[in-house]
């Protein structure tokens, strides 16, 4: 596997490979992998040919007060890990290498990273969606890979996508869940073995959610299920909800009924802490 | 030559010339062609094996109290006089096929759309930057040309494939005049024959600029310089200076020195209803 530091030598590798006819797959990532970045890169390898993952931590993205300095990061681990899982690739590239000082341009989207997670952090999307702009203008790949964990930067870059004109496919991978539940994430390492434990309740919330639906034939009205939703982590101690949603997954908008499209995602906040989100379909 | 008016057709089209090993040049217009975008579409020529131009009249650049509806168009003529200077194909998308209802992208830069022409038409620069970005998503080219005579433009496309690391070269064509001096534009079929006298002054300033700047030996401040052309300009009748300044051609921002890279730029309103702008380096 190869280690590209350097813009030029990934738009030349990249470009190579493309002139062989071969299909590049790209995983855009933070690093410090975990089995969900694990199964992105597997993904990959059966959409492509040539797969090519980044690991780059986003400063842009990051508000002023979030965990920028803190997060967590191991280069020579997630090396080891992504060449076990050969990908071809890995272009790490330091933060001047991607943003001169006179760097000034924004990719914005005015609608989707609205609510849910961008009410909490504004600009936040709009770094994400340059950030993958350039990444995508310097690897140009067939195919890019996103975790459905995230599921407004999903929704924003598909829409990106489509609104820029960009030829390129995405996927979305299912959330990958521990044993007991738990989505998996890189802040999960912030948290406690305490912690970890309360954090349960994300994804009970969204599975009490669906059994109330079934339970009830779809006639649970979306205010009840999400105040059940709110008032079950709540009662957890420690945990502050930043957010309960009901949304469409393509669009984010808030629904009044429940459909094959309806999600209910979630943010809470642990121990005023560690943020965690969440996302499940309901039917 | 090609006409097209669908995003797919000109994808598959710019697609199969790059598998050819066709290097492609794209000449992005709003139409009604004039000696200056002739002159783009010869240099152009140069530059590459495949020559792409598009006509589009993009509404996002255009405020609300702007000349979106009244722009002036001849796709016929276009047409003709495109396929006169050898170009393989012209890309004229309706609005509609450009942006879906659901549209809500934007590219924006924060400094170079400030000032000059981006204090009085916000948000112009933000349209520019997204449907460049969408051109060059559609055709993937390897070189585009802009004119001179837009100089913030030409600025701000170049800021924007640095900063989102479009792997596409940026060529600016020097501006086209008339006889007499006057900046070849497409507004100018707006002006009487009267009003097109009146707008010499714009071209004048510029020269008036430079002739003092020399005679001095380059002593002449900045400040005085702006002030003479500001005064020569409103000096005849129907001309509202809507900014003269100096700035350097690549960061447009003023300067209190002359040197190689200094440019007087200006927009000049006449009757209170035609908008002109002009540029030239002072040395």
């Amino acid at each position: 596997m190869k280690l590209i530091k350097k813009s030029e030598e990934v738009v030349q590798v990249t470009g190579g490979w493309r002139e062989e006819g071969q299909r590049i797959v790209l995983v855009p990532t933070m690093g410090w992998f975990h089995e969900g970045h694990l199964s992105l890169m597997r993904l990959a390898r059966s959409l492509g040919t040539k797969i090519i993952v980044s690991l780059f931590v986003n400063p842009i993205q990051f508000g002023p007060r979030e965990d920028l300095a803190a997060y967590p990061r191991d280069l020579d681990r997630d090396r080891r890990l992504a060449e076990q899982e050969g990908v071809d690739a890995l272009f790490a590239p330091a933060v001047e290498e991607m943003f001169e000082p006179e760097f000034q341009t924004r990719v914005v989207l005015s609608k989707v990273s609205q609510g849910l997670c961008g009410a909490g952090r504004p600009g936040h999307f709009d770094g994400v969606a340059t950030i993958v702009t350039k990444l995508f203008h310097l690897m140009v790949p067939h195919v890019a890979v996103f975790g459905e964990k995230d599921l407004q930067q999903l929704a924003l870059i598909r829409r990106m996508v489509r609104d820029l004109n960009f030829q390129i496919e995405i996927v979305g991978h299912p959330i990958v869940r521990e044993h007991d539940g738990l989505a998996l994430s890189s802040r999960n390492s912030y948290l406690t073995e305490v912690e970890r434990q309360t954090a349960l309740c994300l994804s009970q919330a969204i599975g009490q959610a669906r059994d109330t639906i079934r339970d009830s034939s779809n006639t649970a009205s979306v205010v009840d299920l999400i105040a059940a939703a709110t008032a079950y982590i709540e009662a957890h101690e420690g945990c502050q909800v930043d957010y309960v949603s009901i949304v469409d997954r393509w669009t984010l908008l808030p629904g009044t009924a429940i459909d094959q499209d309806s999600v209910m995602a979630l943010a809470v906040k642990i121990n005023g802490r560690v943020r965690l989100i969440d996302n499940g379909l309901l039917l």
